[in-house]
């Protein structure tokens, strides 16, 4: 098979602009899963067989894809993603596991490699059985259509409720080369500790060995996708997945060298930006809210803190309201199941402390004023315990999450 | 002193008739702490010195009020508690200390009883140091208006953004004798697990003895007021409590007597029901919905299933949409962080079987048309695992709960 290759710089809503790494071909289609005139389905190939891993949600209801995924992906070996919007194939039963496996057997011929290197990805309505005749219709069309789609098209094909494609890209120098790590991404909905409902697929042309790109992986997104909330709910289907195909020539990397370090800080801005990114479009969102929790006892009640604070509904109304109603801030803490003293307790909203010694300050009107000229605003919460810390995003709660959610299936 | 005695039924909403119980004498006063023209303080004084106890939030942000009660509790005596709406004495710091503990001497000066026997709870606003001149003002109006206001005045003076007052009454015979129990409650938002902004307040003129008294109250609590939730937040404030003052004339009840059994079951129907109408008047909800996980493998377990469907914001926008969607109650289901099999698991909405064996069984339709017609509807979880069973009140999530907390301090 040939292929023209195309590198496409695409131009987001944010103004980065956004690269497929070497040796990548991309591909959307319409397959008609969900409502017809949008693209529902795409393909990301790698002209080689390349490393593969994965991240996976940790619901004990896994959809179809995910469960077939988490098998195959144990030989750290891939070639191909297939991914599609409009059903997650989730609660689908036998049928559903048979209908992926077909899925990646038909991709796999389409596109002469051995099925073992095709992954396949699902996001949607949980529940219904995947239209197959239309999967089986649109896959010579992927394949006939690779190299012709940027990354904003298979971000935006991959879309539920999102309202905007999330793609990234970072150059790295390696040695001498100059290697890239492009991503794309879909949220919106749904988005809890532990990846919820999202997917993200990270292409990179730099060489990495394959338990090394597993852990790279991994460890990353416990501080990206793994640090964002949105409505604290956590699906079926959330995949996070990192193609490395060493079409820049650089000599795999391992652990703990030198080159290692810079691949990791990169892979690390790549998805923290993504995972910024879903938040910035959370459902019916007018706001950002970065809650960070400083002075614990260790990272992890530091995580447990920033994520009760972030997942109240009275202090995301409170945000949305523009009021600076701190007592909801330290009841969330209270509840968070962390033990700390109240007297010691101080909190900021951006620069202005409204909390000192777990009482109020009385700039609550200042803080008023903060919240009203910021889109995107900053919780500091001070433990005053220990020397840990740890911050979680989210935003804030609105009529129109309760409008989305109310409708999404009518 | 002598007080006019008066036993008042007032018609409630749910058309049951509330006596006050024997010995016990009810005052509402208007201080000025919330708008003017609402009454927002409230006495109940028991014309003896009664067997007390009570529950007490679990947030580590404990109201001055509570921290207060929980102390004075241990000697299971008391007489009057004074309530106030409009501000918690939350995050107030030693000045709420010693605010509540004046209030408390104050009140026992007023009433001429032993300050040890006043006990004092708040619910409003947190982080707002107590108006104490107002306090002041009152407390001779309140002693002054004993015996003037029903069950309803008084569960009128303590709401806060509740709609409707919440009282109750029931009649028990012991042996010969037949008693009172009433309570009267506030709710509205911040109801989650372990009681949040929820004040309760019982009063009975059956004698229970005080450790049976108190064991009674936390066995009755943890199956209605602890298994109640609105949108997952718990307060500061929360405390539940039950006076006993004998004045029936029947001897003191102890635990393991049959009289104790028919206490039980009448104090059980006594707080259910109470959380019912907590729940009825959810932040801006339309609907109740009860949440039943049977086939569990211990209680704990179905109570774990059962919040994390109740907590869902998804669930509880889709059931305000009159959307069937249980794809969202098996994800719910799948994070609660239980271990099933989801092949095992059957759901019914009212009758309707929607999931059989963890998939949908295609009556989405007839399950969209039960929503839209039931106000009370029910979700009927069946993990075929176990044996045991719990029941988790909730209601759905609508765009009025958002504006309710987005403007509540404004």
């Amino acid at each position: 098979m040939h292929y023209k290759y195309d590198k496409i710089g695409v131009m987001l809503k944010n103004k980065d602009k956004t690269y497929i790494p070497e040796g990548f071909l991309l591909s959307a289609g319409e397959a008609a899963i969900k409502k017809p005139g949008k693209k529902d389905i795409a393909l990301i190939y790698s002209m080689t067989e390349a490393n593969i891993a994965g991240a996976f949600t940790t619901n004990m209801v896994k959809a179809a894809p995910v469960r077939l995924d988490i098998e195959k992906i144990k030989s750290g070996k891939g070639q191909a993603i297939i991914v599609n919007s409009g059903n997650a194939n989730a609660c689908t039963g036998r049928k559903g596991m048979k209908d992926v496996a077909e899925t990646a057997s038909l991709m796999a011929k389409s596109l002469k490699i051995n099925p073992s290197l095709v992954y396949v990805c699902s996001t949607g309505v949980i529940g219904t059985p995947m239209p197959m005749e239309k999967i089986e219709a649109i896959i010579p069309v992927l394949t006939a259509n690779l190299g012709r789609a940027s990354l904003c098209d298979i971000a935006s094909a991959i879309m539920t409720t999102d309202t905007f494609p999330k793609a990234i890209s970072k150059k790295v120098k390696i040695k001498s080369r100059t290697g890239t790590i492009s991503g794309i991404c879909k949220g919106a909905g749904m988005i809890a500790p532990n990846m919820a409902t999202m997917l993200c697929f990270i292409m990179t042309d730099i060489a990495v060995e394959k338990r090394t790109l597993s852990r790279a992986l991994k460890d990353s997104v416990k501080k990206s996708f793994n640090r964002i909330t949105i409505d604290g709910d956590m699906s079926t289907n959330d995949t996070a997945m990192i193609m490395s195909n060493g079409a820049l020539g650089n000599s795999e990397i391992k652990e703990n060298s030198a080159s290692y370090k810079i691949f990791k800080n990169a892979l690390d801005e790549v998805t923290y930006e993504l995972s910024r990114l879903i938040i910035k479009d959370g459902e019916g969102a007018t706001k950002s809210i970065a809650t960070e929790v400083n002075g614990a006892a260790d990272e992890k009640e530091a995580e447990k803190a920033a994520f009760s604070v972030a997942n109240s509904s009275l202090v995301k109304t409170a945000i949305y309201g523009n009021d600076a109603n701190w007592g909801r801030i330290m009841a969330a803490l209270g509840y968070s199941g962390i033990k700390f003293n109240e007297e010691n307790v101080s909190i900021h909203l951006g620069n202005i402390k409204v909390v000192n010694k777990g009482t109020g300050t009385g700039k609550d009107a200042e803080a008023n004023n903060y919240l009203r000229n910021n889109s995107e605003v900053s919780i500091l919460i001070n433990l005053n315990k220990g020397s840990a810390s740890a911050k979680v995003l989210t935003c804030d709660l609105t009529e129109e999450y309760i409008r989305v959610n109310a409708e999404y299936r009518t």
